[in-house]
Order: structure tokens, then C-alpha cells, then sequence
């Protein structure tokens, strides 16, 4: 089966007719119709599924030999989740490769003489509760239980009330991934969400690292009011603060050579045609190669965002509610990718992924596949099917390699 | 009953536990809840009690000599729906004012000698269907059926779903509400929504005009993409346009004596925290004492947004969602106020309300009551206890004066 094919299985899943594309935010009825259909195709493939206490499922192709030997495995995977009206691609790309590849490997009569796993990592996108590779995160303990139990979606619902709703025991999860310690490696596929193979014309690259980049949330409160009745000069108008701020942060992130700073959502309370807002909350992603350097600019932001909001006389708070410093995939392994994939271009990425988080805590690698608008994180995102299988393909030298397969 | 006491009765209903304050959309659970409140009170005052095709409520006080001479009655009222996270006060004083009036020339033993109707108009705010005034305006001519008819709501439905759910048909409405056309006077008594009567320390004021006012919506389309993999070199970020135009929009409402412009709704699609937004919707509320000026306001911003959106790649449309003129009320009319209430004293509004619609209709007044704060739409709106009912005296007075009651 093409790795077209198998995407084409969940191509209405979770579609979204107000933003275009689709939208499957973690333990929304789409993602878990997601999660069922990877577990079929799991089991259709003889390979043993679990699911551990963060929600992370796991697929396992298991020999005699290596049963029991999950300390040396070699895992692949992605997410099914997405941002709201994201594309086909970011996350199950990863799942229906790391699916594919096992059938390449046993088309090829190979047997691997370590066990290989399939994950797939919940709330990767962090579009539901804000911290993005939040499965990961908690797997490794890179957040505690407690931050992470607490964390709320725009329902106003908790993680942990979310969990218990799908059965899961919030205290299960946290750093007690049975599998994760000690992995041999995790090798993330991945659709590029960027240009990278499109000016290089080639289908497969190899991930060098993935830039600095976090979350910040900004709640700027003024002085709720009568859109007709209160003068200009009567005004603390938080949107005034918070649209100041937008271009205020466009132009620092233009100014700093490699940065990214984007502001995509923002929502201002109460939110009515002829009253002036009273709060406006909006949402600051921040990206840069250099650790120094995104930290200093969004010092510089913080500070800019302050002057705003007293020359409105507004207040405004600015919390992070995820940072991740750049990180550099293991070295040792990338050479390992290079031999198996000879010529294969490398790239690094502004994008967050699982292989981001996990690569502090195991070796880790990545593969990117062209994506020929350049476009991510919206319906344009694209990877065209000969691509996809070249992935496959590739994802099937790198598994056979890493896992000793012959 | 005190106005005091009869609010009360409906101070649970509707509360917003987000936003603070009420949270009333027309035909929500909570706005038929309102207008169940009213039918009971105006039955239990013995008052006969109709709802026309356009969903307007109206009681009536008749006598066996003024029965069936609605083309001479005096009407009062308002409406009960809200802004999001409105306050108490906005259109229900003036409802429970009616009914308390009514009380009162009672108590004083008069009779009227034309009918008095007490009328509830539905979504004067337009929080739901985006135009203000809406049955007002329907009940008119100032809109038409079917433009109406297809206004939709923030869940997509129309407004003629959302009628022929509530059991109206969708073909009743339009200008043939059968008391409308020969009133001898319509009263509205409303909240003030600013300082004017605080600064002139009174409980009670005659109303002189409406400033004309309009919302606009400006929707800008950019390109969806990845906020961390999208050079800020290559983006068409929708947001960044918004924002720009939020800030040049207060600038040039500054810079013009006496106008008023407010952006307190915005809506980013796909609206993700790591996504640079494709499309971003705004809302535009304009005022001004004088047409000509609130009008070449909006040429200017227009010009701006325009510009803007060029300037940063991206494209943008605006549309007007209502426009109302600046409305004198009738002057012989606020004669009859003016010695009805001796020294009361004369106010304008940059509020819109259902008189200013129907002062294009029929002769015209209203009463404000003094609001300490000087805030509205906002849970900080209010009026105190014996300000409340100096109003509702207020518009016994006239009512009495209008209606020629002995």
C-alpha cells in the first residue's frame, strides 16, 4: 500500500468547512477516529499496540529475538493532531511512512535484529492546551504532571478532565514512558514546511536542528466600555495596545536577521461590534537558530509590549507557556542517515516536533519530504505522491540500517 | 414593585461566567427567557399582549374608549437583549421603567385617553446578526425582508433559521406592524451610557439627537503558513494588516473632532498560536455628530486600510453592515418632554437605539437615567436604586402628558 493510499483512508476525517482543511485537535472526535485507524493499521500488520499513560500510542514489530529488548529499539512516528484548519500532511505524513516503511522492509524478506516502533504522540501542535509536543514533553519530563494536568483548552476544561474522558488516569501520565529511556533511536519523517527541497529540487533531507522557539501568551486589560458614548481621549482600549504590539513585534522580528515572530491568534473579551474591549489576549510565537538571540528579542518584546500598554493605560501581563532551546540532532546518528541515504541534502528547520523534545533525551534524527508550496500549517501544505513514497523509502533504508535489519 | 425589585427578578438570567456581566443574544435561551419575564409581568397588569411578525412584543393598556385606536397610541419600551458581557441596565431599565410607569398612573387613579403600549424589540444591539436595531428597522422598511432573512449568525445560521426555529415565520416580517405607522408618540427611556448627567449631577434627561453611526466589517486575506519555518521576508500576514489598521483607525478618529471609532471584534482564521493567520475579520463602529463628517471618516479609513493591506501583501474588502444618519428627535415632541419635566435637562447620544429608528417613522423622545460609572457594555453599567425610579416617575409624567390621561 502507497503511502497516497493510506492518507487517502483519513482524508475526511476532521474537516474543517469554516477554515478550510482540517482541524483535529487532540482528543477531538477526529484525532481519536485518527487514532483508531493507525491502531487497525497497526494490528492489520501484525504489530503489537499499546498505549502508555501520556496517551502516546505505540506499535511494535517484534521477533522471538528481540522481544523484551525495547531498551536497544529503534522508534519512528509522528502526530495526528493539527492546528485548526492545518493540511493532510504535518504528522500523518510521519505515521503512514513509518507504516509503509515497515512493509518495505518486509518486502525486502528483512528482519530486524532490533524491535522497531511506530509512535504516535499526542497534542504535538499544542492547539487545544497551548504547549505544543505535549506528550513528549511529559514522556521525558521535560514539563511535570502537575503544569501539564492543569493546563485548560479554550472550553475552559483541564488536561486531566480531558484524559479522564478518554479513560485515561491523569495520574498515568509523566516520565514513565516504559520504552523511552533507552532507545537505540527515534528517527522523525516529516513533510519540509518550508522551500528547502523545492530550491534544491530533491524529494528527502536529512534534519541537522530545529531553531529556538517558544510560546508566549499576552492578556492586555483596559477599560471595557460603550463603543459610541466614551470619547477617543476617555479610552484604555486594549485592542489599541495589542495592535500596536502586533507591528511593534513584526518590525523587532524584521530588524533581527533569522528571527521569527508571529501573532495568529488573538481573541479580545467581551468581543462586541460596538464595545470597546475590556481584555484582549493574543498568543506570541518566537523562533531563531540562536538561543541568545531569541531570548534577547523577546526582552526586547516584553519591554516594547509594556511601554504600549501604559502609553494606553492599559496593564499587561506576559507569560511563557513553552520555550525550547535550539537543538542539534545527534551527531552520530545523522551520520548514520547519511550513509544510508547517500547525497541526501540537510536542512534545519524552524519547526517544533517530538524529534525536538526527545533528541534531550535519546538520539534522535529527522527526515524532511518536499513540500511543493512551501506552505505549512494550512490547507496549501502539500507532499506529492511520488515524494511521499521516496520518504517511505528512505524512512525504510534508515529503519533497516539503525535496526540491524538483514 | 419598585424598577429596583422587578430587575432583580431577572438578575440570574443570562450571566456570562467569561466575560462578566450578561450575556443575552436575541432568541438565545436567555433573551426568550427575558421575554417570558415580560409577558408575565404585562398579564399579571392585566395588559393585553401581542408578538408581530417580526418578533417584536408589544402590551397595551386599552380602555373600552381607546380600544381599537392604535393610530393615536403612545408607545414606550426598549428591548432585553445585550452585547456580549453587557451590563444589567442596557434596554431592560427602560422595559421595567414601562411597566413601573404604568404603575404609577395607576396608583394616581388616571386613565389614558389614547392607548399606551409597552413594546420589546428584538436584537437592538445586533450581537448576533450584526445589524443594530434590527426589528426596529425590519418593523420600518429601513432594511429589507430578505437582506434580513439572510443575515447570518457567528454559528452560520440566518436569521430566517433562527425565526422559524423560534416557531415565526420567516414571511411575517417586515414593515407591517399593525400599530407602527399612526403612533401619536414612541418614549424610550434608557441607561445613559456616559458621564453627562453625573457631571450635571441629575437623576433624569430629555434626549436631543443620535449621532449617526455605522459598523463596517473589513475582512483582509493574506497567506496562511507556518509561523516558524516562513522567512518574515516571504509572509502576507492578514494579522500584521489588522493590526496596523486598528492602530491607524484610532489615530485618524483622534485627529476628527467629535468622531468615535472602535474595533472591539476580531477574528483570525485558522487562529492558531503557531500559524501565521490567512484571513482576518474585523469590525469597524464609526460616530459622529455629523453625517458629512462620519462619512468622510470612512472614506479616509477606507483609504488606509486599503493601502495598508497593499503594502503588506494582502488584499481586503469592507463592507457597511448599517448605517444610521444623525437623528434629531421630534421638537415638538421634546416640548411636551421639556413641560412634562420642568428644568430636566437636554442630552445627545452617540449611542444607537431603537428610537433613533423609529424617529424616522413617527414622532419620537427619549428619557436617559443617570449611570454613575459613565461605562456601558460593559458589567460595570449601572443606575442606582433611586435614580432608577426618578425615571420611571419621569416617564409616567409623560406618558400621562401624551397620553392626556385624567
Amino acid at each position: 500500500m502507497s503511502v497516497a493510499a493510506l492518507l487517502s483512508e483519513i482524508d475526511d476525517i476532521g474537516r474543517d468547512p469554516l477554515r478550510g482543511g482540517y482541524s483535529r485537535p487532540v482528543y477531538s472526535s477526529a484525532e481519536i477516529e485518527l487514532r483508531e485507524w493507525f491502531t487497525a493499521q497497526a494490528l492489520d500488520r501484525g504489530l503489537s499496540v499499546e498505549s502508555d499513560g501520556n496517551g502516546i500510542i505505540s506499535a511494535w514489530w517484534e521477533t522471538p529475538a528481540t522481544k523484551g529488548r525495547r531498551d536497544d529499539a529503534v522508534l519512528t512516528g509522528s502526530h495526528l493532531d493539527s492546528v485548526p484548519g492545518g493540511g493532510a500532511f504535518d504528522g500523518p505524513l510521519g505515521v503512514a511512512s513509518a507504516l509503509v516503511a515497515v512493509d518495505h522492509l518486509r518486502a525486502r524478506g528483512l528482519t530486524p535484529a532490533r524491535p522497531v516502533g511506530i509512535a504516535v504522540f499526542p497534542e504535538e501542535e499544542g492547539s487545544r492546551f497551548g504547549v505544543a509536543c505535549l506528550g513528549s514533553r511529559l514522556a521525558t519530563g521535560a514539563i511535570s504532571p502537575d503544569r501539564a494536568l492543569g493546563l485548560r483548552d479554550a472550553e475552559g476544561d483541564t488536561y486531566a478532565e480531558v484524559l479522564a474522558r478518554q479513560g485515561l488516569d491523569p495520574r498515568g501520565v509523566g516520565a514513565h514512558t516504559p520504552w523511552l529511556g533507552g532507545l537505540h533511536a527515534f528517527v522523525e519523517l516529516h513533510v519540509e514546511q518550508g522551500r528547502g527541497l523545492v530550491d534544491l529540487d530533491r524529494p528527502v533531507a536529512i534534519g541537522s536542528r530545529i531553531l529556538a522557539h517558544g510560546r508566549w501568551r499576552i492578556v492586555v486589560d483596559g477599560q471595557g466600555n460603550h463603543a459610541g458614548t466614551t470619547l477617543m481621549t476617555d479610552r484604555a482600549d486594549p485592542m489599541v495596545v495589542a495592535a500596536r504590539a502586533v507591528h511593534g513585534i513584526r518590525n523587532l522580528a524584521r530588524a533581527t536577521p533569522s528571527a521569527r515572530a508571529t501573532v495568529g491568534r488573538l481573541q479580545a473579551i467581551p468581543g462586541g461590534t460596538n464595545v470597546i474591549a475590556s481584555r484582549v489576549s493574543f498568543w506570541l510565537d518566537v523562533r531563531h537558530p540562536d538561543d541568545t538571540a531569541a531570548l534577547s528579542l523577546i526582552g526586547t518584546i516584553t519591554d516594547l509590549v509594556g511601554r504600549i500598554a501604559t502609553d494606553e493605560g492599559c496593564t499587561v501581563t506576559i507569560s511563557e507557556e513553552s520555550y525550547s532551546a535550539a537543538t542539534d540532532f545527534d551527531g552520530t546518528l545523522r551520520e548514520s542517515l547519511a550513509t544510508a541515504l547517500p547525497g541526501a541534502p540537510v536542512l534545519e528547520t524552524g519547526a517544533g516536533h517530538d524529534a525536538g523534545v526527545l533528541a534531550g533525551a535519546v538520539p534522535t534524527a529527522m527526515l524532511f519530504v518536499r513540500n511543493p508550496t512551501g506552505v505549512s500549517h494550512s490547507p496549501e501544505e502539500y507532499a506529492d505522491d511520488a515524494d511521499a513514497e521516496a520518504g517511505a523509502v528512505a524512512l525504510a533504508d534508515v529503519l533497516a540500517s539503525l535496526a540491524g535489519a538483514g
